[in-house]
Formats: C-alpha cells, sequence, structure tokens
C-alpha cells in the first residue's frame, strides 16, 4: 500500500444529517416515464408511476435487521466501494448480513458471493477501482436468469439487492424490481447512478457517481498538455476523452482547462453538421492561429464523436441493422447500406471501416471507444491544410499529437467529493430497502453545501424510461441524459470558449487533492446545473 | 487560475543552510573525462581537468552584484521554473539584472530576451512548464553563432549564463564556456541537470530534476490502469514510457506501481535479445496467467525499447548513416544496407518502415518516440499466441489496451521534491557564477535528508563527457547515465519483479499531494542510488 492510499483508507466520510436520524419514508409526487408512458408502464405494471420519497425526521424508530446484496455492474468509475461501504455500515447499524456478488450480474443469477465482513470491507474504504467484488456487463437475461435469481436471493434471504450501475444496468434492475413485485418475492431491488460519463442524471439525480473523478484526472492530464503545447509551441494535440453517447466529460474537462477547441456532440448532431464542416472548424482554427504565429493548441473531442454526426450516425444505426440481420463480410454489408451511406462508408479510410465492421461489444454495437476518432479528424485536417497551402492561403507548420484518456480515469482514488457522495448513496440505498421500496433509485441532493446539509431519498427507475431500438428490437431503456444546448452549462461554456480559441487562457487544474484549499470542489457542470436548478424554482 | 495553483504559487521553497550562508569555494580533487581523456582535452583545453567544488563557510563575505542570463534548453521537465525563480532570488540577493533568453538557445545569439522582475517571476513560481520563456531545441553552432552570443552577453554585462538542459544542451553549454573562456569573455557559464528521462547523473549528481514528478505522475496513471485491469480482468495493458536511450521512468515507475512485466532496454541490450525473444517473454507472461484464469494484466516498455534490441538497433544505427549520406526513397535505402539489417527492415510491418525512415528529428535521428512500439509487441505476441491456440497449448483470451505517457509528465506541478531541489539548484547556480566558476555544473546533494541538510556545490561538465559518432561524425557528447545492472536499484527490481509476475501485487501511489503524508517522498530509484553511494563509500 502506498503512503497516500494508507492515509486515505482511514479517512472516515461524513453522513447527511437526516441519514444519522430517525425517519420516516414521505410519499411525494408519483412519478410517470420520460417517454412512451403507456408502453413503459405495460412493461412496468407494479413499478410504473411510483412516487418520489424522502425522509421526514420521526422519534423511536425501530430499525429491523436486514440482509442485503450488492453488485457492481458495467464499466468502473470511482467510488463504487465507497457504496458498498455506506450499505454495510447500514447493515451493521441495524444488523443483518451482507453478500457482495462476484464479477457482475451473472454473480446474481449463477450464486457467486462473497459475505462482507469489516476486515474485508476496511481493505476498500475509499479506494479505487471494483476489485473488491468485480464488475461484469453481463445483463440478468430471460425467465431462467430471473427465475435463478430469485432463488438465490431467497436462499441469502435478503431483503434488498442493491445494484450499482450506469443506465443499462439500472434498467435491468428496473426489470428485476419488477420480477419480483410481480412474484411477491421478498427481496426488493435498489439501484445507485454510476458511471463516469455523468449521463445518468435528471432533475433527482444531480450526477452519477464517478464523473467528479473522472474529470478531474483527464484534466489533470490535459492541464499538463496546455502547457506543454504554450511551452513547446510546436504541436497540436487532439485529445479524445471518454463519452460515448454524451459529452459531458469533454465539456466539463473545457471548463477545467480552457482548450482552443472543443468537440460538443449534441451540438453536432442537432445542428446536423457533416463531416467536412467538423474538419472546417478545425482548419478554421488552425489557420487564424497560424496568422497570430501561432502553430500549436489543444483540441478536445468525446469518443463518440463520430456517432454525433448524423452522416455517421446513419452509417453506423444501418450498420447494427444489416449486422444484426446476421450480414458479416464487409461487402456483403456494403451492399446492403442506403446510397448515402454507401458513398460516406466508401470515403472513409480502410482502417476506419474495418473498425465499423469487424469489432462490436457483447450489445451487438460498434465498439466506439476503439474507433480512434482523433486520428480521423487530424487526417482530414491534414488534407484540407496541404490543399491551402498549395494555394497559398496558410503558411504555418501543422504537427499533430493524439491523446485518449480513459481507461486512466475509471478506477482512481476518488476525490474528497466522490468519496462522500458514494458513501452517502450507499448508505441512503440501505434505508430505502428498509423502508420497504422497491425499483427505486437512491438519490443524494443539495450536493453544494457541506456534506450534513445534503439530501436523501429516491426516485422510481422507471420515470428516467424510454423506449429505444436495440439490436433491431424496441427496448425499454433508461434515457440518457445528454449535453442541453439550452442549459445553463453549455451556455456558459458556449460564451467562455470563444476567448479560449484564439487567446491562450489555458487553465491548469493539476493532480486531485486530498487536503488543503483544493480538497473539495466539486466540478463545474455540476455546478451549473445546480445553479440553473435553483433559477428554476425561483 | 486554479485553486491549487493559487496555493502552491505561496509557497516559499527552503534553501539549505548552506547556501544561506556566506561561503568560500573549496576546490576538491580534479575531474577528467568519462572516456576519451585526451580527445576531450584536446577540445576543451580551458575547461577539461577542473576541481569539483564544494563550499566552506566564512564570515565577511561581500557579496557582488551580478548580471545574469538564463536559458532553457530542450523538452520540457516540471521545475525548470523554480530554477530560475533561485537564480532571480539570487541575483535580489546581491544585486544586480536578470535576463531570461527567449525560445532556447536560438534566444541568445539572437538576443532574443526579457528582463525578469519580481512580479513576472512570482507568476511562475512553483509553477509547471517552461513558458515563462520558452524553450527551443537549437544549439548554439559554428564560429557566428558562439561569436554573436559573445555580443549580446557583453552587451547585457552579463557575469553569467545559466543553461537548463539535458546531456546534448550541457554539452552545448560546456562548448559555449570553452570558447567563452578561450576569447576571456567575462561570461561564465554553468549548467543544471535537466531531463525527465532520468539519465543525466553520476556519482555527484545524484538526479535530473523533472524525473521525480514525471515519474510519479505517470505512476498515477499507471495505478489507475493496474486497479482497472484487475476490476475489468479482461485485459492486458501495454504501457510505454518516455525514456529513449535508457529505462529509469520504466523501472522507477514498476518499482511504484508493480506490473506483471516490465521491460528494461539496457538488459535486452546487454543479452543482446532478439525480437522474436522479446516476445516469448511476453507469451509465456500470458501463457502462465492464463493457466491461472487470468486473462489480464499490465505491462510497461520505455520508448526507446526497440532501439535497445542490438538487431534493430545496428538497424537504426545503419539507416542513420545511409540517410545522412543522402539517400532518402525507401528502396535506395533498403539497398545500402547490410544483409542482417536488410533481412530485419523486410520483415518489419510497412508501417514501422515507413517510421524509421521518414520521420527524423533536427539531429537526424529517427523519431523514437513517434514509434508506436507497444503495438509493434503487441502484434508480434498476438501472432505466437493464434499459433499456440492452434496448436491447443493456449486457450485464454487476449485484449490489449496500447496507451503512451510522454506529454502528461512534461509540464505537471512539480512535485514537493522537485519544487525544493529546482530551487536550490538554481540559487546555487548563482553562488556558482559568483565565484568566478565556469563550464561546472550546479549539483545539491543528501536529497534522502531535509531540504537543510542537503549539500551544494558543482562539477566540471567535460568530467562526464565522451566521443560519440552522431549524423555519422565524432563528437564530444555528455555520456548517459544509463540503468547499470550491476546496481543496487536494478538488482531489487530484479528480485521483486519475479512475485509481481503472477501475483496480482500492484500498487497505488495515487495523485501527486502537496500536503499530507505522502507529499514528501522521494523516487525509490533515487533512494536505492543514495543508499548504494553510501554503501560503497563505507
Amino acid at each position: 500500500m502506498s503512503e497516500l492510499q494508507t492515509f486515505r483508507r482511514s479517512y472516515i466520510p461524513p453522513l447527511p444529517t437526516i441519514l444519522t436520524k430517525d425517519v420516516n419514508v414521505k410519499k411525494c409526487e408519483a412519478l410517470g416515464a420520460a417517454a412512451d408512458h403507456e408502453k413503459i408502464q405495460a412493461l412496468f405494471p407494479c413499478t410504473y408511476g411510483l412516487p418520489r420519497v424522502e425522509y421526514e425526521e420521526c422519534t423511536g424508530k425501530v430499525w429491523r435487521p436486514m440482509n442485503i446484496g450488492v453488485v457492481l455492474s458495467g464499466g468502473q468509475a470511482p467510488g463504487g466501494h465507497n457504496v458498498i461501504a455506506g450499505i454495510y455500515d447500514f447493515t451493521k447499524k441495524v444488523g443483518g448480513n451482507m453478500y457482495g456478488f462476484r464479477y457482475g450480474p451473472r454473480g446474481v443469477f449463477t450464486g457467486k458471493y462473497v459475505k462482507i465482513d469489516d476486515k474485508f470491507m476496511d481493505q476498500y474504504r475509499n479506494m479505487g477501482g471494483f476489485d473488491m467484488i468485480g464488475s461484469g456487463r453481463d445483463k440478468i437475461k430471460g425467465d431462467d436468469q430471473f427465475q435463478a435469481s430469485a432463488k438465490v436471493c431467497n436462499d441469502l434471504e435478503l431483503d434488498g439487492l442493491i445494484v450499482i450501475g450506469g443506465d443499462d444496468s439500472n434498467t435491468n434492475a428496473a426489470l428485476l424490481a419488477e420480477y419480483f413485485q410481480s412474484i411477491h418475492h421478498r427481496t426488493h431491488v435498489i439501484g445507485c447512478p454510476k458511471t463516469i460519463d455523468g449521463d445518468l442524471k435528471n432533475d433527482y439525480i444531480p450526477v452519477s457517481f464517478g464523473f467528479d473523478t473522472a474529470c478531474k484526472i483527464y484534466s489533470e492530464l490535459i492541464g499538463n498538455i496546455c502547457v506543454d503545447a504554450l511551452s513547446a509551441q510546436k504541436y497540436y494535440h487532439f485529445v479524445r476523452l471518454m463519452g460515448r453517447s454524451a459529452s459531458h466529460i469533454t465539456m466539463e474537462c473545457a471548463f477545467e482547462t480552457h482548450p482552443n477547441y472543443t468537440f460538443i456532440g449534441e451540438e453536432i448532431s442537432q445542428k446536423k453538421k457533416s463531416v467536412k464542416q467538423i474538419t472546417q472548424e478545425v482548419v478554421d482554427l488552425i489557420v487564424e492561429r497560424a496568422k497570430l504565429g501561432k502553430n500549436y493548441g489543444v483540441i478536445l473531442l468525446p469518443e463518440g464523436l463520430i456517432e454525433f454526426i448524423p452522416e455517421m450516425g446513419s452509417l453506423i444505426e444501418e450498420l447494427n441493422e444489416v449486422i444484426a440481420a446476421g450480414h458479416t463480410a464487409q461487402d456483403d454489408i456494403a451492399a446492403h447500406l442506403q446510397p448515402a451511406s454507401r458513398e460516406l462508408f466508401d470515403y472513409l479510410p480502410q482502417s476506419l471501416r474495418d473498425q465499423l465492421t469487424l469489432d462490436r461489444d457483447s450489445h451487438g454495437n460498434v465498439k466506439v471507444s476503439q474507433i480512434e476518432t482523433e486520428k480521423f479528424i487530424v487526417s482530414c485536417v491534414q488534407k484540407e491544410l496541404d490543399a491551402l497551402k498549395a494555394q497559398g492561403v496558410y503558411s504555418g507548420s501543422f504537427n499533430a499529437q493524439c491523446h485518449f484518456f480513459g481507461y486512466e480515469g475509471r478506477c482512481g482514488l476518488p476525490s474528497c467529493f466522490d468519496t462522500n457522495y458514494c458513501y452517502a448513496l450507499g448508505y441512503n440505498a440501505g434505508v430505502l430497502i428498509h423502508e420497504g421500496l422497491n425499483g427505486m433509485m437512491s438519490t443524494i441532493s443539495n450536493l453544494d453545501a457541506p456534506v450534513e446539509a445534503w439530501t436523501a431519498g429516491g426516485v422510481p427507475v422507471t420515470m428516467m424510461m424510454n423506449i429505444e431500438r436495440r439490436n433491431g428490437k424496441d427496448e425499454p431503456v433508461i434515457k440518457k441524459a445528454l449535453v442541453e444546448l439550452d442549459g445553463l452549462p453549455y451556455r456558459r461554456f458556449v460564451e467562455q470558449a470563444k476567448k479560449w480559441r484564439l487567446g491562450d487562457c489555458y487553465s491548469f487544474p493539476g493532480p486531485i487533492q486530498f487536503t488543503g484549499p483544493a480538497a473539495n470542489v466539486i466540478n463545474q457542470t455540476l455546478a451549473y446545473e445546480i445553479e440553473e436548478r435553483r433559477m428554476r424554482k425561483h
């Protein structure tokens, strides 16, 4: 163990005051779905339209012992171990046993679990990673696996199963909650919002955990690269960041570091920009900066960038459908595309065509994180600059360096914010189980206040759902929260980014600190979102 | 400015006690060259064989005003601004003016400089990057540039010029020192040991600045990746690290993070390993781990790895000579190679052949940092594993993720160690100038003690020199300090690395801290080297 690990392991996260009190559940307004209400209601007859819950203080509460299982689902996010620590400390308070299912949801239906005790738990308090019990990308699917899960939960006499996951994982949790309730099973299912991508949030869930830490790690690196660009004055750095469906990470990192240009996928998508237009935006920047004698800069882009380009999005969607229909050879796949997509497909470099057709994830989707979008953009930009040079319009030098930051941020030591937030999310999930709730997500709010003043409660998972087409089928899924172009964070970004283009206003956040004056800042997009919600309320 | 920047900017580095006293220079033993003594002496008649210097306390010292110029040369390293701050504070103490030459040595002979004052200096105290005055890779070459430099230094009435650089830059500084002394010029030249690669050190220079911070930044990321590998259990991460000629960074990061396998270039070189042997070492690791059910891991390699492979080294050396002789077309180049090199050249993938022949740096050398060595190794490993799978010997899964960490570490916020070390190096360089020394390098030692007990002095730059072949010519250069296979750090590494292969003993250093218990650790290779020197002395 490093000195920093030893130091952090001894940290005791404070609980929001409300969670240290005797409380009863207060039922608030009932919540529907994000869209497709009837279809969602039909699929979730037991767990649709539940009320949001808060707590109200009471006296003489009798806390009953609870047996609780926990499962980590999907990609790693800093703070997962502290969610488990929060749940564990709740079960210690009320009595009962706690189990961790191994390697994701597969551990639930196959009955692979470990009983959590003090010694085991204490090794992982405030630590990054999901290595305590492991995670997995399997979903609980089909009658057999649902029934097997019910048996395992019954054998362990679980009062609750807490699923720590992103949108897909919580969708799966909601299906399990619905199934359990339909068969009057004793086990209640509660979700916790996890994803570094930051796209699982809404009016009741301010942010998913891990986003803060991951953005700070990426911003540390981008800040270093900005200073390097300014010091060496000879490279354009293209930095691809995680965020397949949403550009929250990219926007937050832009706020933290002030790069010269930032692609926000949602803007590209809504303005229906083409590959050519996007290329031109970078070319314009480079030509303008060259006129100022600046042949260097930093450009951020989300990994999902090419999916946001409508013509590319259409192509990928068609590819997903064509491949789901069983076509595998590249020529055969190409032959089944619509003319516009066919043209674009043929225009792309062979390496990108290979990536689009060969590598698919377990959901059958293109592995966008494997596509080196930044290299694709660089080669398009280089071509245009060469043409401008030949025309005598541009005489600068263009040397590109490409970076991708992804795995570096998923298992970092959680920031002070994520450490405290996750602990509260987990502890609160335990309270929701205790109060007999099912199909809800644990929520902690008022996050810009000191931890003691944070509020706690729950919202039904179904309120985030709509119907989407996956692998050629209509399926209920949690609607991803995208960057909203009329939202305060994006408007502030647009306003500030103008200055960042030509002036070198790089900001340098540095490494995450756990003590000292910089240790307790929350990320800027969250701050803007909280500000916006307050403005809407008043 | 971020909160952390503001916090760090107000930090005042302590000085070693000896540098706060009135001192006189104490001349110690005279030092020769690293090798090729006669040739070095002939090239440096004025500055060869100078004595090493220390200080001894005195009373009633009269400190005279000094005008000092400073230049940053070569790649960025965390702490450069603090060397400048140390020099500046020395000139403030004794009186006189200080100038920063812009964008590297070119600023000296073209007379591009900025006068440094409190306001300008204070912006950069304890900050990363070289953006205060910029850096450059030019060398001062030929009579015209030497004469122009002499004129600029004379016009500014400089008592001293301090060159902050690595081996090439300090070689250039030594040539300038020799030239100035030969014409009885008033300006004395002093070097400061900078390079994140850690290959500029010897019995008198414990470490070059920037190494500590860069290794800690890379180790933070590698530690995160190790935990990710362990959590996801599905990827082999191949991490390429800076270090073109030496593997100090790679070894230090291995000590910090305990990866499953680590390539040390010097070992490959001395044991004359082939591409095939190196591939086999990784394949053996993967097959053994697969038998334990572990289809994941972390492997570190230095960017210069392929240059360390003798058959590759021969090829690159031949390519450097053939291209220096004016051959440019790939076929033409290939036709001029020796048979063994020709065979290897033809065997390499086209992309690597392109990189070896098309991209050259300003010294005419292959841009090794541009070669994606880790992808080259992965493709060799994949081929062998496919063969073993076909034979039924291996049934694991192999998914590789490649990373390169370079630019991310050059401009980080300097660690507490580098902050203090650089400040002392700069202040001490000022003292050496004041004491009329020339052609010396500033040295600060006893670095595992508290700062106050650090010692200070200087060694002649020529004592590090030997003759090497560059661009087809014999040239005097500072001999790079490689990882010594009979040295204590490497022996400890070998001993410990055995356990890291199959057991997952990953260590997790986390982000650099500036306060708290983890803030003041020095790096492990330095600690071992200090230990070894003490053992040798007794």
